[in-house]
């Protein structure tokens, strides 16, 4: 059975309803599962278990060092077409787009946190590459490649991956973002997010570590305990814009504050998130892509559900402190 | 430390940062933490233990049946001036609210759930009669009843209880729920939800229950597998016009969903939400108020962070029919 993209009637929210995910009701049931002690089917001899690849890079033996694979469970599918209905009084999008798995290494017992920066690049290059290609098919509007690190992340296998998911519209949290940024460009003429760099940089108290081209801080308004950003000193709207040299500089950026965060919260949880300008719009003076890791630490109760703020108990700035500490 | 509400300066998402609510970063590693099986703080003698009630209301028995006190660990207070500044570049406003916990039984044992119906109807109304008297203190503009049932929908106290938060801003969610009614209701000259019921109550496929006064179903745009929502079908914008048969009534309807939700789902985590106007606003023939029920079965993973779409693998047809077994 197909998903379909499904509008709320009274507000801009679209649900990705996609009943291939899971099967039965008591598959809900049981909250945190352990990851599969099965056969992985990530893992170099079990290549036959996953559809064929989209993409693979070779490492240094001469074997798959990265792959990129169809999620064997999409939410969404390129093969369905791309329609727009009403159904009665609701909105209705077929569940067209792509959702595609990163295998980063080979290996079933290593994170990405572990990676040796060479091979964490390798990862992040093929998140541009991705991101490159999808961007061809000008039907997909917005893409993000994410990664769920854990079971209470929402990831449900063990072999270290990330996913991407690219859609025929620009979801609301990607839109506010995108709108937002265009907003403060027309009134300052200048980027926002190069604004709050320089505001971090300069006042230091929620930055975590610098490197040459990147800087990564706790936001003044983190949703949860030790949300870290990393974001290109540069002004860059689109991800598929990084050189060689940027990813070797962001892979060991990228690893020290992962390997911080494991060192403070004891290997949390987390979810990362790349967010790029939307995919069919042009190079943008507004925006700025930029990497969100979130520790999934947190509960999302009632309060969260029903009014979209987020309670956070951690001050970004003691979070900063703290992950300042474990270099 | 007094909480502030901080914005995010690219979105209009604002976050409370709470410090008072956990103090070391090693609190928030365990996840599902064990409803403490210390002295409850809600049960009939350890009165002392809490703050001095808001509201008590009297049982048959002469002693109190729902009692409501102030949080001991309040993401907003009163008695914080309200201040609104900017800090640098960012805008902050200072942690003013009010943040109320309604101890719906002294018996530690009962669920809102297996509560009588009178008794249900008493917390009901405790409900009204709270956001009755929030709404006299004009800085507030908004509040929300809602309830964290099991530690994975949030609760930290077994002991069956509620909450409400009033705050001096509409929050993001609430704003583009009542800001989509109107713009529906400036079209259409109707109530969205109005519509909603009508459609819902004909087709059919998504009702739950439904009673003299309400209907219960599972939304188009079910965010999470077995959403449900109770809305009365006459319209009415302010749950504080409740009547005390309309009480009666959603009363034995609540009853009767949360133990069909019991029976499907083998007594999951529940979140619900009760959605009225915001506080300061009259009586209006486009905002509907309702409840939402949502089993904390899923967990936000990177995609949700991202996008703010969600994804539900069980559609809320096959939802409402499995609900419709459990009478």
């Amino acid at each position: 059975m197909a998903s379909d993209l499904r509008k709320d009637p009274v507000t801009d929210r679209w649900v990705l309803i996609a009943p291939d995910r899971g099967a039965r009701p008591s598959d809900f049931l049981v909250e945190t599962q352990p990851p599969s002690q099965r056969v992985c089917p990530f893992c170099p001899g079990n290549e036959a278990m996953t559809p064929p690849p989209i993409q693979e890079v070779e490492g240094a033996d001469g074997r798959w060092a990265v792959r990129v694979i169809p999620n064997r469970y999409p939410a969404v599918q390129v093969e369905v077409p791309l329609q727009r209905e009403a159904v009665g009084i609701y909105d209705r999008i077929s569940g067209f787009g792509a959702h595609e798995v990163v295998v980063e290494t080979p290996r079933h017992d290593l994170s990405l946190w572990e990676l040796g920066d060479e091979d964490r690049a390798r990862v992040l290059g093929v998140y541009r590459d991705r991101l490159a290609d999808l961007g061809n098919d000008r039907r997909l509007r917005w893409a993000m490649v994410f990664k769920n690190r854990g079971a209470q992340a929402g990831a449900t296998l063990q072999h270290e991956h990330s996913q991407l998911v690219a859609l025929p519209r620009v979801p609301r949290e990607a839109r506010e973002r995108w709108e937002g940024a265009r907003s403060h460009f027309r009134r300052k003429e200048r980027c926002v997010y190069c604004d709050v760099i320089a505001a971090e940089t300069k006042e230091g108290v929620r930055v975590v570590e610098e490197s040459r081209f990147f800087v990564a801080f706790c936001p003044y308004a983190s949703r949860a305990p030790f949300e870290t950003w990393i974001l290109p000193k540069g002004h860059a709207s689109h991800y598929t814009l990084v050189t060689q040299e940027d990813l070797r500089d962001l892979s060991r950026l990228l690893g020290s504050v992962l390997r911080r965060m494991d060192g403070a919260l004891e290997k949390p949880a987390v979810n990362f998130m790349l967010h790029s300008a939307p995919l069919q719009e042009h190079e943008s003076p507004a925006f700025h892509w930029h990497l969100e890791i979130v520790p999934a630490t947190q509960r999302i109760g009632g309060f969260e559900w029903g009014s979209g703020f987020f309670i956070n108990p951690t001050p970004p700035e003691d979070a900063a402190a703290f992950l300042r500490e474990f270099a």
